[in-house]
């Protein structure tokens, strides 16, 4: 697969359907070293998930019974946003930890929503079994080449917006993100994986040399808890650099986003700036960092709480 | 005065102080046309009262008793963190309608707070007595040259980052702000004045044609309800649009900027939208607006209420 061009036909293909989103530099971050930022959580339903399930559903010829997807929450978000954009129907199952703002945001899209007993895998199992039985198209939270290919538009973009940074630290889940990132910036930048200590499937997946299931919990897992690791991100992030971050640092990381610049975020967008934040990664004194803010997506929603 | 040259040094001067704030153009606000926006909110403490706060302190020698300030919150804050980041005393004092979140700002930042009984212009005769009493310098939270020129470096930044818009709206309150856009943008570009019902310092002044007291309430009166609008801005504001918004549609447009992209403000961050979401201005078929989002202290803190 010849990643930099699946991404750039991506952006050209969801162009005008997914948001461009902002970036700036921040040096009120209590770091004492700049950290250039960008806000993807401004993304259409409050992720980057809105970048891949555009480019899935332009990229085929949709069947008549729609599109079906499994979800921590933003995924579905997204999938349904798009769906009901481009006119078709869609059904999306959640896990139960999905949390009340997130089947909130899908419900508003007007998608056919079921909350799922337990954790991420079984809404999967439950999305392939109404796939099975409907013909509805799956979209596969993020390990899916249009996925992937989608997510990555999110770094040609910041790149075509002056990105300088040596290093880019990115929160992972099933790792669409990062996959899309390794497939654009690989070669070029230097890709931190981060992850949760108790929702580490990357991280889990590189120390087994293959990808392996792991429990998920803590104060992310609603968006990063995938148990197992996406076969495209695994095979991308071969040596790659992966550090771990306790929730208490994902706390401190969210708190001062808030107080610094007004940047309300969940858990999973505060993960990658937790890294700095905790020293899980220490950058060289010469080395500029960037981190990209993924989710935005907070309980209790505060307008709405 | 000339405006553009006082604004391009005040730009000098707080560089490398002031947070050069992100833009975005968004075509997910419910309107049937792009609206472009500065996310100004992003700011220190919150809004772009740092920009004029900086620009004071650097321009001038500071006494030995530090600085004063009378503030709804926002200047306040600003004052504060700029007077502690440049290390001066600093002397606050808001009116109870300041609300706990933005009094919490202006304690973390280390100043000496009073909190003092009914409005903003109570608080600006105590700020008035202090500086008598001890030679603080009062630094004016809208009707200064200096706070003006600060506020202006807002408008010179987004014309660099590439505004294109022929219009963009801003909200009112003592008028600093949008003196400051005046002051950079006149001549280029039409400058909308976007205040609350409740609150309408300048709308009254320009219909009586003379600053007049108004009595202020509404749900933004905490940032908006100055008694009396600057003398600087109703200079700079003759012949200008003014439009006036309900407290419903300021709301409103604080909960669009919240579930189309993630952005949390304060009622007056919502206000100059809220122009375009009410109809209160309408731009003609091929008109481009800009919308100046200018605060996010909103109350109750979502993360510590």
């Amino acid at each position: 697969m010849n990643w930099k061009s699946e991404i750039s036909a991506a952006a050209d293909r969801i162009a005008g359907h997914a948001q461009v989103t902002p970036i700036m530099e921040s040096r009120a971050l209590g770091l004492d070293y700049p950290v250039e930022m960008k806000l993807e959580h401004l993304q259409h339903t409050g992720s980057f998930k809105a970048r891949g399930a555009f480019n899935t559903l332009l990229g085929v010829d949709v069947p008549q019974a729609g599109i079906v997807a499994a979800s921590g929450g933003n995924h579905g978000a997204a999938a349904a946003f798009a769906a009901q954009t481009l006119g078709f129907p869609a059904k999306i199952f959640v896990p139960e930890l999905a949390g009340p703002s997130k089947i909130a945001l899908i419900e508003q899209t007007g998608a056919d929503l079921s909350v799922v007993p337990g954790e991420y895998a079984n809404a999967l199992t439950e999305a392939k079994s109404f796939e099975e039985a409907t013909g509805a198209m799956q979209i596969h939270a993020y390990d899916a080449p249009a996925t992937v290919a989608g997510q990555g538009t999110c770094f040609a973009e910041w790149d075509a917006q002056g990105l300088t940074a040596d290093t880019v630290l990115i929160a992972v889940g099933g790792g669409g993100l990062i996959a899309g990132a390794l497939g654009w910036l690989q070669g070029a930048r230097k890709v931190v994986a981060v992850e949760p200590e108790t929702s580490c499937a990357l991280n889990a997946a590189l120390q087994a040399d293959e990808p392996v299931d792991v429990t998920v919990s803590g104060i992310a897992a609603n968006a990063l808890g995938a148990r197992r690791i996406g076969s495209i991100c695994f095979e991308l992030a071969q040596g790659m650099t992966s550090v771990l971050v306790p929730d208490a640092a994902i706390a401190q990381a969210q708190q001062i986003l808030w107080q610094a610049h007004r940047i309300l975020v969940e858990p999973a967008g505060a993960t990658a700036l937790a890294a700095l934040i905790s020293g899980a990664y220490q950058p060289a004194p010469d080395e500029r960092v960037a981190v990209l803010i993924c989710g935005g997506n907070v309980s209790p929603d505060p307008l709405n709480g």
